[in-house]
């Protein structure tokens, strides 16, 4: 599928969204909106990210050439519609293509996208809707015949995602039978598939992810899933420990920001210890199933190369595990411990 | 208020909404339904649970005096509403009488109900529907003028309300200004008023408690706070860990039942070991408002009074914390250490 991702005033650092799309989705990004960036039209992604296929960084919805689908790629904290991005989604449903949004309010249920859609034939597809039939966990995810990574973090927007993308693509290079489970937009947009953990009732949140895995058991010897937030985050830690007790990980990956020392949003709050943290991951998972600090991924991308080099040996000796950075380096660097 | 409680088969073991009503509750519980128990039209609460107002068990709604309120007081695991019930509920809002429901499913999206509910001026009360406007903590109640006391678990059931209702009656009793901040369905019929945290989405279940509290922390300088599930629960620890990041609380209570070691209703899972799990809290408090356990509540009820002493001596060493049974015993016992 063409796509387009809009990003205005975010792209690339505030726009995890459409930077993972571009660099971990199957769809072809032919344009990203982005009305600070795109100046006199000569504005391109590659001017600003290197390692993702290039596209025009452009305006508005009537700078963009012929698409499948129009993705709503920021996702603001609390997730709300700026309505400055109104004549974008608007044009995207007067074309007639599919709009994807991760937000928290949901496109499909806003009285003039729901008509324009019914009128142009445009699907709506809001990844933040969780099905309606979750329910609690059983707590069955131990026994499933696959093994089970979770990528946990320290803070936020630490690379649990990118992490995930890139150890499921190292070991289907190394062979293995590994899927990816997404647990937050970004992630299902592009497996096309996936519950976006953070939008489920607090009581189902682990059933909701055990759910994910049953089902993906049946597919794969290896299941790599996408964390969220962190255990102890002043609002998100209730979706971290649901999902690492719904899916009962065989080992995790703890994700870290190079130099964050104050957790994102929420600066009054120190980054705790990342050898505190890794204990308490520990600790936390080991009465419903034991597991393991197995790797640590940094992101290095404020630093340069002898810095990261550095903060690599520090980072993997706090958390007693080896330690990479697997966008600037090699995700394969990790697989082996795990 | 003059009320009756459905608890079909559950009361009293089973039924803690019904149960709590009676003890902590300040309406007239005037009947409980449980066909089970109903027998020939001579049973009474008190021939099951002692400590509470005395009041008729009845077969159904035909047998129920004059009412203002009708309670679905079971909460099962699901929270799903059972056919079995539908006369009582709908002999009640036949009579226009309020119906207050704690389950998962809504009485007032029952398509008989709502209609019902219309024709005879009856109002239904779904306790565990969240208010819709929600959103992600700011991180602020360690910030409140108030001392904050949370009550957590080892498990599910472990007398986390009841500890809580009686701290606060213990606490008024010693002349403190203190309030109770519900999380769960029966608290909230208790007090009247409340948030449903097991309910709320997951991103915004921290956000949930610190708007409580924030609301209460203007009228008490001391707050008790109901804790729900525990922090390693298969199922339930994410509505755990969202109110113990919420809630910021200076002290813990850690309330555990005697004898239990299986998970209840998860029986392949052990109970954590109560000294390993105070610590664990701690370490989970600490990187956002360090906290203590500084009381911890048995529930001494499948013992006898020596047995009960015993019980407590060793839970209480094992927690490091003065320990009490706050039903058999006294709760102001723990005051002092909070």
């Amino acid at each position: 599928m063409r796509i387009a991702v809009l990003a205005h005033g975010k792209f690339p650092d505030r726009a995890k969204t459409a930077v993972g799309l571009l660099r971990y989705g199957p769809h072809e990004v032919v344009a990203v909106l982005d009305r600070e960036l795109a100046g006199d039209g000569d504005a391109r992604v590659n001017d600003y990210v290197d390692d993702v296929p290039d596209a025009p960084i452009v305006a508005g919805i009537e700078d963009v050439p012929e698409i499948d689908a129009f993705v709503v790629g920021i996702a603001p904290i609390g997730g709300g519609f700026d309505e400055s991005w109104r004549p974008d989604v608007r044009g995207a449903l007067g074309r007639g293509v599919e709009v994807w949004s991760g937000l928290h309010y949901f496109l499909a249920e806003d009285d003039e996208f729901a008509r324009l859609a019914g009128e142009h034939g445009a699907e709506i597809w809001d990844v933040r809707r969780p099905p309606e039939d979750l329910t609690v966990a059983e707590g069955v995810a131990r026994d499933l015949d696959c093994r089970i990574v979770l990528t946990v973090g320290t803070d936020c927007s630490t690379g649990k995602m990118t992490t995930t993308c890139e150890l499921v693509e190292a070991a289907r290079q190394a062979g293995l039978d590994a899927g990816f489970v997404p647990t937050g937009q970004t992630g299902i947009m592009i497996e096309g598939w996936g519950i976006p953990i953070d939008r489920t009732i607090s009581d189902f949140t682990a059933g909701a992810v055990e759910r994910m895995l049953v089902e993906r058991a049946e597919e794969y010897d290896h299941l790599f899933v996408e964390g969220q937030g962190s255990i102890v985050h002043p609002a998100y830690s209730a979706v971290t420990c649901g999902i690492l007790h719904g899916a009962m990980p065989d080992a995790l990956v703890l994700c870290h920001a190079a130099g964050r020392e104050r957790v994102h949003g929420y600066e009054s709050f120190p980054v705790a210890d990342p050898g505190d943290l890794a204990s308490l991951y520990k600790g936390l998972a080991e009465p419903i199933h034991p597991t393991t600090v197995a790797g640590g991924a940094l992101n290095t991308s404020s630093l340069d190369e002898a810095g990261a080099r550095e903060a690599l040996e520090a980072y993997g000796a706090a958390i007693d595990a080896p330690a990479t950075d697997p966008v600037r380096f090699d995700a394969g660097d990790l697989l082996e411990g795990l």
